[in-house]
């Protein structure tokens, strides 16, 4: 099984990094299982990373990762295993979840996901059911895979404060769908467990806060093992009131493109990088890659094209872009035949289960991956991210994708944090509206 | 990878209950995980299993299991994530384990086992050193074993009510010592968590009191599924005072042979079995197979040669036998190349992490194969016991897997409960003599 090489010189930061992981292995497990007892981690989670070769961070939390499908199936009972100890804290009475789906039901790759999901769920020993929010499911639809697997897509009843399909009541809801089109009524006020919680959903979430709570979570983890945060922690700020469309809020974003990619020149001539630095342009909420542009000068801001404008002013099911996200660029100099590779990291509960390389030949180092109509190849990892070998190189493949699993599990803490808050907005609110 | 098979025909009771258990799945695991939420795991197990076509029961439960090194090395990350949640109830402040583990410093089939605990406590991000109880461990000991692993015996310091090696301060000490010669002065009193705790050692323990704690799981586990609880408990009895080499209470052991028997007998008949009903005697206290014998009528318990009465009158580091478990042997019906095979399988915390064949070629299918001076030769399971597969037959391999993993869950709960009431005597023992 090939794994994608670095075509970055590793002598440099990134081998000291992966060192100094590797060193401080017992100290960053010790600290992360403090930080689990402080705060609750979600229910599952994907991080997208990129490896420059002298930084590796986290560049997307996806809290309702979709992409379980590709994970290497000799490695599923690590997510079966994790899923019953994520499935201790809920349902103590019953062993019913019903699994909402994204709406895509032409989506093959997504629906193998959901079977995956369905089927790691199962073999933890639970009833699960796919309750579909599409109104065209008014009974039990079965569908058919390529590879022959089947799921069946059910309507939705609520009757009370309870969602169910057919007879099948369950005693939580765990969503694989982000809410990009905001939170459904049928959703609203449940008795049931929800998990994650709603405000994961897009229609609260925001990028900014996810990497406000990252630096601080960077911060710390930095002291810890005695490096640059930067090394792991990508700048970033954000704009309101951003209409593309309209031009409005351009000077915002032209004005924090310069900021951020002068803040990156002083670091890369600090470390002796030669690349030119850039900046990641997205929608503050929203996922699938919509909406997201790559720039090397502020003056780009202001010099969209109509199809461009459009591009970034709309995401996911329509919403429209107002917060933007400006964050700085990480190359990704992993390859695999010339085509750019990017790791994506799988959690369930506090565990890292799995990952894959997202590989993508028509894309540039400097690029996102995980643009709309993309369909990259999904590349298993070959090794799992928890058996580290000391004895090998800092930069052996276990000893590498152990230094991702670390990284991936900061994003994951980063987004414990973030929910938090989101709650405590919410209790917040709730006592001021009454 | 071969896997035995099974000699008996799969269309009686043992597919019926394969099949009961495959179909109670859900059910199963909710019940198992409220049990944990009353009873604290143990720390780790081994229990040894036999099928014989019509049943399928624990013989042997091991709180300090010794042959992690004959697990599938393919599901050793399985081992790493259930480390990583069993640690995460000791050692709050630190991340430093001293492992003591038996004082067989020529076996290198259990060094090797000592090598790959070690590996997978340090791949769970501890610092593990092993502290010896040999008094010639002196200094800092390394021995190489033939596949050139090497571990680091060191010998253990004692200062005030905390144990050490060199400048290793350690927050927990885990056993991998079954305290067959009772509990060292220097493990007495210690400020430091012991896991698994003393009264699991051989010195307490008494096979009979686990046995007995079985016999209510087993019964409250087939109520849940709706089967005889005898097809997956073997019927005991214990008898106390007995001394083989002075011929004392071999009356009891006798009566308790034929009642057994005659128990057994009942059984068959009812379940149209035609084999020969038999009993396994041995001591109530110790491990390692000594003290064995498999007997097939009462009269044979008088007829024990000298040989016999030595070998049943001392076990493990010369532990005198007085208490005899007198038990129902179980048949062992499956077997790879004419070799009978005995399933063995290992848990780290609450989770099934894996399994082994222990495959005899010397030994009959009414006889205990794990006998002292028995080299078996071990064979890995080539799945996991956590995918079972509700597609396929109840007896297909994931299938029986899963089976043998839930049954080895209920041994691991009666120790659980087992290991309860001796921590209550003691304390009543303490109030009595305070």
């Amino acid at each position: 099984m090939p794994v994608p090489h670095l075509t970055a010189d590793l002598s440099g930061p990134i081998f000291d990094l992966e060192k100094r992981i590797l060193d401080a292995m017992p100290t960053i497990e010790h600290w992360l299982r403090k930080q689990w007892v402080e705060h609750a981690v979600p229910f599952y989670c994907s991080v997208d990373l990129r490896n420059s070769g002298f930084k590796l961070a986290p560049v997307d939390t996806n809290l309702f990762p979709g992409g379980f499908n590709n994970l290497n199936q000799a490695f599923i009972p690590l997510c079966v295993q994790a899923m019953m100890a994520a499935v201790e804290k809920i349902c103590p009475d019953a062993s019913n979840i019903l699994l909402i789906p994204e709406n895509h039901t032409r989506n093959t790759f997504y629906l193998q996901n959901v079977v995956t999901l369905q089927a790691i769920m199962q073999q933890a020993g639970l009833n699960v059911r796919i309750g579909s929010l599409l109104p065209e499911i008014t009974q039990p639809t079965p569908i058919t895979l390529p590879n022959g697997d089947m799921l069946l897509l059910e309507p939705i009843k609520r009757s009370g404060n309870r969602l169910c399909t057919g007879n099948f009541d369950p005693c939580a809801i765990l969503l694989n769908n982000d809410l990009s089109g905001g939170v459904p009524d049928i959703l609203q006020n449940l008795q049931q467990i929800i998990l994650p919680p709603l405000h994961a959903g897009w229609a609260t979430r925001r990028k900014s806060l996810h990497f406000s709570a990252f630096d601080a979570v960077a911060q710390d983890f930095a002291e810890l093992i005695g490096i640059d945060p930067w090394l792991i922690n990508p700048y970033f700020t954000s704009c309101g009131k951003v209409n593309f469309h309209e031009k409005k809020g351009e000077d915002c974003v032209a004005v924090a493109v310069g900021e951020i990619l002068r803040e990156i020149q002083e670091k890369y001539t600090q470390y002796g990088v030669k690349e030119k630095p850039f900046v990641i342009v997205k929608a503050d909420s929203g996922t699938y890659g919509m909406g997201i542009m790559s720039v090397k000068d502020s003056s780009e801001v202001y010099q969209l094209n109509r199809k461009q404008r459009n591009k970034m002013a709309t995401v996911k099911e329509g919403l429209q872009v107002s917060n933007v996200l400006v964050q700085e660029g990480v190359y990704t100099f992993e390859s695999i035949n010339q085509a750019v590779a990017e790791p994506v990291i799988y959690m369930i509960d506090r565990y890292v289960v799995g990952g894959f390389y997202r590989v993508h030949t028509g894309r540039g180092i400097d690029e996102n991956l995980n643009a709309p109509g993309m369909h990259f190849e999904p590349l298993a990892f070959d090794t799992t991210c928890v058996q580290p070998d000391r004895t090998a190189d800092p930069d052996a493949i276990p000893n590498r994708f152990y230094a991702y699993g670390v990284i991936a599990r900061l994003a994951l803490l980063a987004a414990a944090v973030e929910l938090e808050r989101y709650a405590q907005q919410t209790a917040v609110l709730s006592i001021t509206t009454t």
